[in-house]
């Protein structure tokens, strides 16, 4: 069915790994994928993300959102970052796809005042809500992942892959 | 645990389902979620985003992808759309989300000669690969879905409030 077209992974090097850190460094918000509480189905929704001191991606959601709900039912998510330029076809600009399962950071504790401290720095305009007791921190720890580079250029990632070079 | 914050949803008028009609019609690409066939656990990839005929969202994609794989098991899947602008908190910008069940359209059909006109009219640098034995044009026939309009602003929505007024 495929022709003559060759099996698009290629072999995962250190300037993939340096790329997919970078995509998810850089990464504002991203899509996150949850499963429905009630059907089982996916449920993709647009959430903020940064990272941890460690480089795991971390996010900080409200209690009053479906996926925050689905994701008390069931920790297993994917989070997609690398958004496209404004111009250029959006399938040829690279982007990472990763499995994680999520973690709530509890209030008071010393991970949770670091994470928000951190998360301030670079998501200012969070402080107008970074308080309210329905929005918590996330983290999701990575089990995997790939980066699509474009047309014919995958890579997969370990959880290894993703983590900052000692 | 929310304190005195309302519920978000709000009543679904007729501005809000030209609204999300509006990012659906504008999209040309989104966040696709699946379910992994090994894990079972979401998948998120970024797929190019038309619509057919009736409104409903289209993809074209490819058998070497993980998303399609995944698909051909499970018809179970949900897209985001609705890209924030490079400016602004990008959690305030109106996306969709929708909840989906995937069918593939068989090529030499009618349906396919169809979709693949409407298709490479909106995405005229698709005709690359279009005909590739590997991609496929695949339906996502909406269930429902919801459209958040930034903080505090979300509306349910049925499949019939998807399809443009009679």
């Amino acid at each position: 069915m495929t022709g003559n077209r060759p099996n698009p992974i290629r072999e995962t090097d250190d300037a993939v790994r340096a790329e997919a850190r970078a995509l998810l460094e850089e990464a504002r918000f991203g899509a996150l994928g949850v499963l429905d509480p009630e059907s089982g189905a996916p449920m993709v929704t647009r959430v903020a993300v940064g990272t941890t001191p460690g480089g795991a991606p971390l996010t900080l959601i409200s209690a009053l959102s479906q996926h925050t709900a689905a994701l008390g039912r069931s920790a297993a998510c994917s989070l997609l970052v690398g958004e496209p330029k404004p111009t250029g076809d959006p399938l040829t600009h690279p982007r990472l796809t990763l499995q994680c399962d999520a973690r709530f950071v509890a209030r008071g504790t010393p991970e949770h005042d670091r994470l928000r401290g951190r998360w301030l720095a670079s998501h200012p305009k969070s402080k107008l809500y970074v308080d309210f007791a329905d929005f918590s921190f996330v983290v999701l720890e990575p089990r995997g992942g790939f980066l699509n580079g474009g047309f014919g250029k995958a890579y997969l990632l370990t959880a290894e892959d993703l983590l900052p070079p000692a």
